[in-house]
């Protein structure tokens, strides 16, 4: 806790604007169309400004991952994606090989627009990359009146319950869905107990990891950080079989059913990324709420019920109970005031980019 | 281990359709009429083929549950369901205060009817009761090249993630898709770390229950049968925060968003069982494979998925590694034809419902 309190004071508070419009300004570098590259930027600082650290611009990831992806050819800047088969309510889409932060706004918009006219719009996509923040897309559809639905495959990472070897990725799934006053409901997890990253985070605290989140090669759950990061076996949602990890695992399994069958990807461990360069799948869905019933009385309920669970005693450690969506939507009203808090090591690597790309420095 | 095994050899074999007749013919005496009655009874042994104990006539649902709301007036046994509002692609339903698991079967209709005509059904229904094992409802769709989807809530019972008090019901939900060759894909789980039920099984074992599975009236985990029992306070699937709780909790909530908002029917933590007399709302999905590609080339890459995982080397403890499916497959195929085993004290009990209830008794 110190640890973490000290790495807090130590950040930078950078205005998201800026870091935005840095972020555009590198893709579109990669030559990256204007539209996709303001879509992209406005994904990752949207991670920031929720807190969804590991997916935003204090992680790097767009060094990291979107500018090394273009820049070593596995993923096509200028990707424009198809519509390969749709009804009134689907769509089956071609990302292109595409950066997966605009082909997934893109695919949403359809959803959207599809759900409009006819209530209900479902979208998969096949040969995409990684998306970022799964709630930035589903969020998409709040504003509308409806529920919204994202989700996206990856190489295979986490062991199916009594297994040895990954069956699936983190494969996360994010449903938002509209309240009246209070924040919307935002679910967005990962189908592992843990992701990779913040694995890696808890072992350069020096901290053991927790017993049911990684195992070793033999498929054991491990607290050792060095054997958890060598092996990259993660363990699902639920980490033993007495606690459930066959749901996780199976909730796994479905995000492979939705992004890589329905869209003809593959399952997660179907991707070769030998031949795939990774690319992945996604399923995006917008479902309206007065298809079913008044917007307003949907809303009124919801509020309702958010209230009554911040009504629940807190246990002990805890100051207040919280319902998936409050803790991003504080956080998303306290950063687009006070700025994004980023690790001074961070903003030196993303200067070097700055160098790098020939692209102005801007945000500090 | 022992335990569970004696209590293997002792239980009697018994005719499906035996047990199908005599259910359907007990609520038929409760002046459940024909058509639901038997619809319910295919609901309540379905659960026990496929090895969904907790659910079926092994576990005397059908006394404990079903018999008994219809006899103190909470279940109308003569409910005819209504639609309130629908759109081509979605309804909204009032189950009249009708038995679950046939208020499930006839709005499972209605979503598939409407997936067959415009691609993609969805069904919210307000005003129902314990509608029995979620992946009878979600399997419904395969058989017509649909993915299926199921869910109920229910009395809070879980804790939130930070909370003393329960925010949910252990709230299922089931998602199934057909493969070719393989077994469907048939996810069924509750939001829950373990139901309560089985919670009950293992204290009467005299085993302690698994840490992170159940709390105290603090909220703290607890591995005392006694003590969880006496609180009944579940934890959420991933148990402790560490693990992931928020994720479980997070999905227990977003079935109430389904269930229960969607539906009109409240949320579990707005259910007054005072008022409501226990009723609950459910959702129910279908989505033509086909909208999206053939079908068939979804089926070839479901059963290479299956194939693959298959593959995958079994963890010490384990023969092999299983899909979600497969196990209720396995046992679905056995029972078919062996029989399901049921204790002979559930026989009793059984039978004494048939005396009771002036019912032929013609199962062993």
């Amino acid at each position: 806790m110190t640890n973490q309190k000290a790495i807090q004071k130590e950040r930078i508070l950078v205005d998201p604007d800026k870091l935005r419009e840095f972020a555009s300004q590198v893709l579109r570098k990669l030559e990256v169309p204007r539209q996709d590259a303001l879509m992209a930027a406005d994904v990752l600082v949207y991670a920031d400004l929720r807190g969804v650290e590991t997916h935003g611009m204090s992680n790097n990831n767009l060094g990291r991952i979107y500018v090394k992806g273009i820049q070593n050819g596995s993923v096509n800047p200028k990707a424009e994606i198809k519509v390969i088969h749709e009804t009134p309510v689907t769509a089956l889409v071609d990302g292109n090989g595409g950066l997966g932060l605009a082909v997934g706004v893109r695919a949403m918009n359809i959803a959207i627009e599809k759900a409009q006219h006819s209530f209900i719009g479902m979208v998969a996509v096949r040969n995409s990359h990684h998306f970022g923040a799964a709630q930035y897309f589903s969020m998409m559809a709040v504003p509308y009146g409806m529920i919204g639905v994202s989700s996206t495959n990856s190489n295979p990472i986490v062991l199916p319950t009594g297994g040895k070897e990954p069956a699936y990725g983190t494969n996360p799934i994010s449903v938002s869905a509209p309240s009246g006053n209070e924040p919307a409901y935002c679910l967005d997890i990962g189908t592992s107990a843990m992701v990779f990253q913040k694995l890696i985070l808890t072992a350069r605290l020096g901290k053991p990891i927790p017993f049911g989140v990684a195992a070793d090669n033999e498929g054991q759950p491990t607290t050792d950080p060095a054997v958890a990061i060598q092996s990259r076996k993660l363990l699902p949602l639920g980490s033993t079989p007495e606690l459930g990890s066959h749901k996780g695992y199976g909730l796994g399994i479905l995000v492979d059913v939705l992004c890589g069958l329905l869209s003809g990807q593959g399952a997660s461990i179907q991707i070769d990324s030998e031949v795939s360069f990774g690319s992945t799948g996604h399923f995006f869905a917008a479902m309206r709420v007065d298809a079913f019933r008044p917007l307003a009385e949907f809303q009124e309920q919801m509020d309702d019920m958010f209230q009554r669970i911040h009504r629940i005693p807190p246990a002990k450690g805890f100051d207040r109970v919280l319902v998936a969506g409050d803790l991003e939507h504080m956080n998303e009203q306290r950063r687009s005031k006070e700025g994004i808090p980023i690790l001074p090591e961070v903003i030196e690597e993303l200067r070097e980019l700055a160098k790098e790309m020939e692209v102005p420095w801007g945000v500090t």
